[in-house]
């Protein structure tokens, strides 16, 4: 499971990468479909995922605002820094069950296994979207395949 | 690992019963971004999906042609059809290794645990570029949540 998080992290850093091509204005500007802007996007799957991760951990929720972040430099540093925490927990507990957790924004109970896999699948999903938006501003995308990736350098340091 | 394929079969069908109220010319139309067209879309995460798990099986390539697929029909049928023998592979081999395979298609080699994450990942993300297509047409995309899915229908009958 932990692979599949090393991906979407190497991937949304070469988001980070892509976007720095781009003005501040086609960052925040509201597009079709999706989360709505590009930066908000890359807010959105940082902050959906931690909150989950936390729930999982059964820490209380710590709320973010899009208003604080709204440059690519605080999103990236806001990325960098969030991950390292998750990556430190996910490391340590490398077998999910189906253990039922609450989470403060849901009134449903879901398992931990289920929450992984849905935070797994909401942010490759939302950068499907990205790719969409970069070819309408006649961008090449970021390659997503994951063969062929190296993420050796997550375990670094 | 299974039931990320369970989801992403499950969303599958969820988007050809979406596409069932768009008239063939915009099935059929050629969109920005991601693999063309809608249909062409769900030809090829099948295609894809298909040959990468006949790959790690060994099992020589076969090749389909979208020409003679154009009608949501054919794909649906087209998806059922090799979905079942996907299914009864993968619920019969619960435990992928870093054996190292190689397929017709690619000079390099893959680990089958690397192919299953790579198609895996390669389906969500089609699956998000067809929600930001949707929305361009003024339509809602299909919900895509992972939590709160069942998929025992999988294993009936």
């Amino acid at each position: 499971m932990i692979n599949f998080f090393l991906y979407n992290w190497q991937v949304r850093d070469e988001w980070f990468q892509w976007c720095q091509q781009l003005s501040i204005e086609e960052l925040l500007k509201c597009r079709t479909g999706g989360a709505g802007s590009i930066l908000y996007t890359l807010f959105h799957i940082i902050d959906v995922e931690y909150s989950w991760i936390r729930g999982i951990q059964r820490k209380e929720d710590r709320i973010f605002s899009f208003e604080d972040y709204k440059t690519l430099e605080k999103i990236e540093m806001l990325s960098t820094k969030l991950r390292n925490e998750l990556l430190e927990f996910l490391t340590s507990h490398k077998e999910f069950n189906d253990e039922a957790v609450t989470v403060a924004w849901d009134e449903n109970e879901y398992t931990k296994n289920d929450i992984l896999h849905h935070v797994i699948v909401h942010e490759i999903h939302h950068m499907g979207q990205l790719s969409v938006w970069a070819r309408e501003i006649a961008l090449h995308p970021v390659p997503v395949n994951y063969i062929g990736r190296d993420f050796k350098s997550y375990f670094k340091g």
